[in-house]
């Protein structure tokens, strides 16, 4: 069966930024399994609502189509169970759980009031108006207004990393000696600022910056030759 | 072989307040292992010092003598099999180290600004002076003025507790369909603030409030009859 992961792209249709999208690309690789991406951009709603969402990644894997990278996960796993484990076991993925919910509602934050204005220059004119326009009536100012006093948010950003930092001083990966689901979401984040921005986020002598490194170069350097910044 | 645990406690010897010891205790009672509790105050490091440590948990099984609560936790999942397990596979011992950083460097910093000044009236009054004197000079400051402004304080442990929050509205436990090492180490945060503070430190909607509440009920109540407050 072929598999097809509809991503999310930048003006340049090999721009694949969304850390979400990032998450199963590195879990569909880690499971061993081919798949064409698709290049989607926001206002490409149409093109997925056949899988009852708005939003990528979408997979779609023959009669299966999924949504919501934690769903397409767990979809993976039981799909494909002679494929390496993505989690480990269902406690393994019951405790990735709250690392995806820290990813999502602490670290993309923190990156967001960072790299946020560096996206729209990189979308396609529609997808910019829109994007733009849509995170200003979030946050309720100009996306450069946001993103203003850049060391603070910074300092921020690299304080919020502690728990991260000090697990990375005690295994190699989240999961433990091998990277899987919670180093892949974590990963996403990052991956997602790679793809958008320039800024350097991590000190090199960071535990975090070793274990990104060697993030970007699982599976061939898949994530490191993909476009974005060298960082 | 009989194990002996020393745990912190107040001037009553009954209110056996430490974090890291409860997530001892209940990791014990969670493997099934019978063991006596041993009353240790901040000054008696004396008294620990054969295990190479001056701070509890340690934890006396025979020969050996182990502190550092993880460290104690992997070894009694190591020395006995045979019982429930403590974590679920290596890769769930791994996924947890990131909760326990998490509630080392997140939550329990937030509850320590809101509990601390609460701690040295129900201390033997050697411990009480230690304890005041060792945290004014970390925090700089008297620990009356250090807990001002609880309102603010609330409300930024409240909003620290989103990732915890959300995982719990996906699954009872952390560590899934049942309570594990990583619901002990953040229960023993709540745990240390219920034996310390009349404080209320949650509302009654809030999902972590409703978890709380089953982790005081296990083993027959164990957590919730302890000497503490009603909160």
């Amino acid at each position: 069966m072929a598999i097809t992961l509809y991503e999310l792209a930048g003006a340049e249709q090999d721009r694949r930024f969304s850390p979400y999208c990032w998450r199963i690309v590195m879990a569909l690789r880690h499971k061993g399994l081919a798949f064409e991406g698709v290049p989607w951009r926001f206002t490409d709603k149409d093109k997925i609502a056949f899988a009852g969402t708005d939003k990528v990644p979408v997979l779609v894997d023959g009669e299966a189509a999924i949504h919501d990278s934690p769903a397409i996960a767990a979809y993976l796993e039981k799909a494909y169970p002679g494929h390496p484990p993505l989690f480990g076991g269902p406690e393994a993925e019951a405790l990735s759980r709250f690392i995806v919910e820290w990813t999502d509602l602490v670290l993309q934050p923190a990156l967001f009031r960072l790299i946020v204005a560096d996206i729209p220059p990189l979308l396609e004119p529609m997808d910019a108006d829109y994007f733009r326009s849509s995170r200003e009536a979030r946050v309720g100012m100009t996306l450069e207004e946001f993103v203003a006093d850049q060391e603070s948010k910074l300092k921020a950003l690299r304080q919020s990393l502690a728990p991260l930092r000090r697990t990375l001083t005690h295994q190699p990966f989240l999961s433990g000696s091998r990277a899987a689901w919670a180093d892949y979401t974590v990963f996403g984040a990052f991956q997602w600022a790679r793809c958008v921005s320039p800024l350097k986020l991590l000190a090199e002598d960071d535990p975090v910056y070793r274990w990104r490194e060697t993030m970007l170069d699982l599976f061939d350097g898949l994530a490191r030759k993909a476009k974005g910044f060298e960082v």
